[in-house]
């Protein structure tokens, strides 16, 4: 009963602590804290009688948390921006996870993770629509003979996958650095983005694969990897495993017009990295705060094997290119598009209103990347 | 390059800290810590200079860890049992996750835990097999009438399904307290156990569902909820929510003698609680360290509606009672599948070997359990 207890008390603290704020949704089930206000104020809470310091760590600002008589440590933040966060909590300095939260892989570890709602307005393209069809998401092991181990992957497939004989196109989605195959999936909430898309007639339906990249090492290159080589090791296996292995267990066409590549921050270098060199198997590809830096003064026609070289045909072979950002985070998108366009080259620049190098921005760019993919 | 020299320093400690010692399957990637040695004994390190005080607490027993000039803690355990084992660090006396390690749902939190590993031989039946074909584990969002929300249930197709056009049974497959719909895959590796037992010949091609139910608040009642009604809140939803959508979204057979349940711990509880007073709908029931704890004196012939009132009929209508738990726990399933026998009604009794109540008592039940299954 001692639980029951503290858990309704929780839920008194927690009304009691900002006006209307509700439990967060990335909490575990039946977690009261941390909670959100109105004002996108959160509030956590965490229990921890024996500490001497305990704070909260999230979006690059350490909030000090305050302990009560019975040994619990509460803080209420300013107004954050919308979106997802990762967060820690910081007990005698050292960095932990809440245990209020649930886990997503990202830093490289699993880490606490708080979503500050948007409007249900605009939140409806990533929020579970009970009134139309859904697909799933799959986990799926394979044998890579590049790495003579076992790997997952996530693959989602449209609803109709279920019921029809058809053959779909395919993208394959990547995460960014120090996260893995779950990101797109957990925290991008990417199902319920085609779900929604797919649904209103807006996306084909197409099935997505969600890979690790390898490199969810850390915020650096791996021993004896320079760091324009990092998660290199995931292009054969991409190539060579994971390609071949999605297009014999799913019914999935297989020319270069219904394959296309995306990638968030360095799943984006990779999106790069990989397509523009592998034009004759990839025709959609797009970036998302692609980690994509070219040194003042680069030969863009020199890049990715000549890519760029020839506009006329580089706009023959590939259906859309897409470079999206947020518009607090400098990851010069808006530049490289406007190079290319420069050049002849067809390039979309898309801007997030407000949101930084994080989830939001990602979804948002997904959400405005599927609409124009194969479409020929 | 801070992080790769860490690592490797960190990876000729590990080597140095116990012989042969090999990083737990169970960390998150490139992790070198927890490492486990031939004997069993795991190594933990955690970087947390200004922290006092920091130890491991693991199946019950706490180690200090040491802390060097560095301001890294270590330890090395005892020899611990072989299988998958919950843990935590203790942070100045705060109970946190290890950020070496993948993060598991249980004990009503994301948790940190490490695997134990048998012989390859004994974990075969477990382990991933790359010369057989496998299914996939799809994770799915419903809609529930009954809690007016989505909801989420993992499920297991065999690798047949993808190509065949086959019905198949279906087992619903339940967690224990504190845990949700994602202990089978993730603690309980079932998804490799199926795959092996069905290339095999041992078990049937079928269908395994894993939700939710509602047992995840602790380990006690929710308010206003007695001992033995707690987790009750979730049998409507399988009965009306999630058998309905399982029906109409993959291709199952729909009579009772495809239809089995089964459930570790508190989930073992329910799968009787469900199953034996729902006859008309289940065939094929096991529990796997069942939570069902009859007070001495207890009139079996008015248990659950009185399924056990008539032997010969009991008989007649279920195909296959299992009842397995661990030699090192004490959850009763032997006197109760002894009560059974001595009445008449055929019940079958597993005892793990050397195991308690944790997740290899539950993946050797699960693997013990399907062959007999869907046998009618």
């Amino acid at each position: 009963m001692k639980k029951t207890l503290f858990s309704l008390l929780a839920s008194l603290l927690c009304i009691g602590a900002a006006a209307q704020a509700v439990p967060a949704s990335t909490n575990v089930p039946t977690k009261e804290y941390p909670c959100v206000d109105a004002q996108g104020r959160a509030t956590f809470q965490i229990e921890a009688p024996t500490a001497t310091d305990v704070q909260v760590d999230i979006c690059n600002v350490k909030y000090p948390m305050t302990k009560n008589a019975d040994g619990v440590w509460q803080v209420t933040t300013d107004p954050l921006v919308v979106g997802f966060h990762y967060y820690a909590l910081l007990v005698d300095g050292v960095r932990v996870n809440d245990p209020n939260s649930e886990t997503f892989y990202g830093c490289s570890q699993q880490t606490s993770g708080i979503e500050i709602p948007e409007t249900p307005e605009e939140a409806a393209y990533y929020t579970y629509n009970k009134d139309i069809a859904h697909g799933q998401v799959r986990e799926c092991q394979y044998w890579s003979e590049i790495e003579q181990q076992v790997r997952t992957c996530y693959v989602y497939t449209p609803a109709e996958y279920e019921t029809s004989n058809a053959s779909y196109p395919v993208l394959y989605l990547q995460h960014g650095m120090g996260e893995d195959q779950r990101g797109w999936h957990e925290q991008g909430h990417m199902a319920n983005i085609m779900d929604n898309s797919i649904a209103a007639g807006k996306s084909v339906p197409m099935i997505v694969v969600m890979d690790y990249g390898n490199c969810g090492y850390g915020f650096g290159a791996k021993a004896g990897e320079s760091m324009m080589e990092f998660g290199a090791s995931f292009y054969p296996v991409l190539l060579q495993d994971i390609i071949p292995y999605i297009e014999k267990t799913f019914r999935v066409k297989t020319d270069r017009w219904n394959r296309a590549m995306a990638g968030l921050s360095w799943g984006g270098h990779q999106t790069f990295d990989v397509a523009l060199t592998h034009l004759d198997l990839f025709a959609w590809m797009g970036t998302f705060s692609g980690a994509i830096f070219n040194m003042p003064g680069t030969d863009f026609k020199t890049l990715y094997n000549g890519a760029f070289a020839d506009a006329d045909a580089f706009n023959k072979q590939v259906g859309y290119l897409f470079m999206g950002m947020g518009s607090e985070e400098n990851f010069g998108a808006n530049t490289f598009v406007k190079t290319l366009n420069d050049m002849g080259i067809n390039a979309t620049y898309y801007e997030s209103p407000g949101t930084a190098h994080e989830w939001l921005t990602w979804r948002r760019c997904l959400n405005e990347f599927i609409p124009h993919i194969f479409r020929k």
